[in-house]
């Protein structure tokens, strides 16, 4: 068996989230039947990140074996070809398979994703599905000084989803950057592992803070307080995405900036 | 009866151009829609530039007659209650009316669009829709040096599209230029007006010098010989933007920078 890896890139807007579930159209789902009409035999994948509906992503990762060998470009093209126009392999690599072997989620150290804001008083059709709205002004200053109580190695259950199946709430932020240009605000966070909803529901917490409806170390009490009701609702699906997911480089990999796809 | 000017902003990706035809959903369709939801009066519009089916716009101007008077930021909040996600009112102003007053499109004294291209050898399904695609290396330098031959008053019949009523194919472009950031090459054209097609004319033929395929001076071939037969097929309509409309600063209208909505 031959395990391969793949760079995927969706616009999450049409799917019902990355996982396969019943009567719901989902990336794995198109993933899936692109590889076995390329393949012609039923192929699961293993995905870095299960994504949430309307989430999109830059660089997500999956893996899957197979006894087919193929030359790269012929991995991209050749399931592209069977993918929508929101789907897409941007990049396929063969790698070490079995027990020790590489693992798109278990053998990722960390993840980066971006959340964009649309910052402006009227909404805009161009960042529509693309990018959270928020009408109030934001003071991304000062949301990126309450970001900072959030490094490090912490409890996050003030930021978990209810339905999180995570074994434990405990992740470590390794970094997370708050940035203005033009009418955005970009929400850049780093961190070994991200709980269900935990990105969305520290963006809605922050925008508390930029728009001054709560101070920055309000951000370092919901933390200690490790109480979800505390927080601010999950914000919007829509600017989220999965931008880059990290490996050690023994595998081999192509390297990407994850940087998101319009930075003009 | 009060003259309204309002600035609009549309995906042009569901919509089939601008202009009301039948049995076509046109975007000139939804906001006269809007209008009258709104005015409960029929009211008819006018636009500074048709576009065509798919083609974008971060900066269409349009104006209208109306017996109602509203507070500006009222016209803004209270027409995009109506109308879809991908159409939206950016901004409104009260103009002068009558036979010598303000009008979209004949008191407009330059046009500026943009053609994103994302160029790569693999599509990207963040861009669908919204750029073009040339999987084939463009050298930006080598088109911007072509395209300075397109600068000046010229007969454009070469790019000109055989169903174009326009009166004259004589336009005076005034500047053009084309520019590389990371995977995106953006073609950014600003004319007195343009001719149908004409810019999507103008980067068909662009990318054919991009790529190696003509040389440079092909483009001032194109230009002197007025025969469109010669000059590359019409490219797509995805990466097109109108992104600016200039007027005379006696209409007092908001200024706007022209830049793409993701200039991250």
């Amino acid at each position: 068996m031959n395990r391969i890896a793949l760079g995927i890139q969706y616009d999450g807007t049409p799917w019902q989230g990355w996982q396969t579930q019943p009567h719901r159209q989902t990336v794995q789902d198109v993933l899936e039947t692109a590889l076995q009409k390329f393949l012609l035999v039923p192929t699961p994948t293993t995905c870095a990140g299960r994504t949430d509906a309307g989430v999109h992503a830059t660089g997500q990762v999956v893996h899957f074996d197979t006894d087919a060998s193929r030359e790269v470009f012929s991995w991209v093209r050749g399931v592209n070809a069977f993918l929508p126009a929101s789907v897409a392999v941007r990049w396929a690599a063969e790698v070490e398979g079995g027990e020790q072997g590489f693992h798109a989620r278990f053998s990722a150290t960390a993840r980066t994703y971006h959340y964009v804001i649309h910052n402006d008083a009227v909404r805009s059709p161009l960042w529509h599905g693309r990018a959270g709205w928020s009408f109030r002004p934001l003071d991304a200053d000062a949301m990126h000084a309450a970001a900072q109580h959030l490094i490090g190695e912490h409890d996050f259950s003030a930021f978990r989803a209810a339905e999180c199946q995570a074994a434990t709430p405990v992740r470590t932020m390794h970094a997370i950057s708050v940035t203005r240009r033009h009418d955005l605000v970009v929400v850049t966070l780093r961190a070994n592992a991200f709980l269900h909803h935990m990105v969305r529901n520290i963006v809605g917490s922050l925008i508390q803070v930029g728009s001054g409806h709560r101070r920055g170390d309000w951000i370092a009490e919901l933390l200690a307080g490790r109480n979800r009701e505390l927080a601010a609702p999950t914000f919007s699906p829509d600017g989220l995405y999965l931008a880059k997911v990290d490996y050690d480089a023994r595998w081999g990999l192509p390297s990407t900036d994850g940087s998101l796809p319009f930075e003009l």
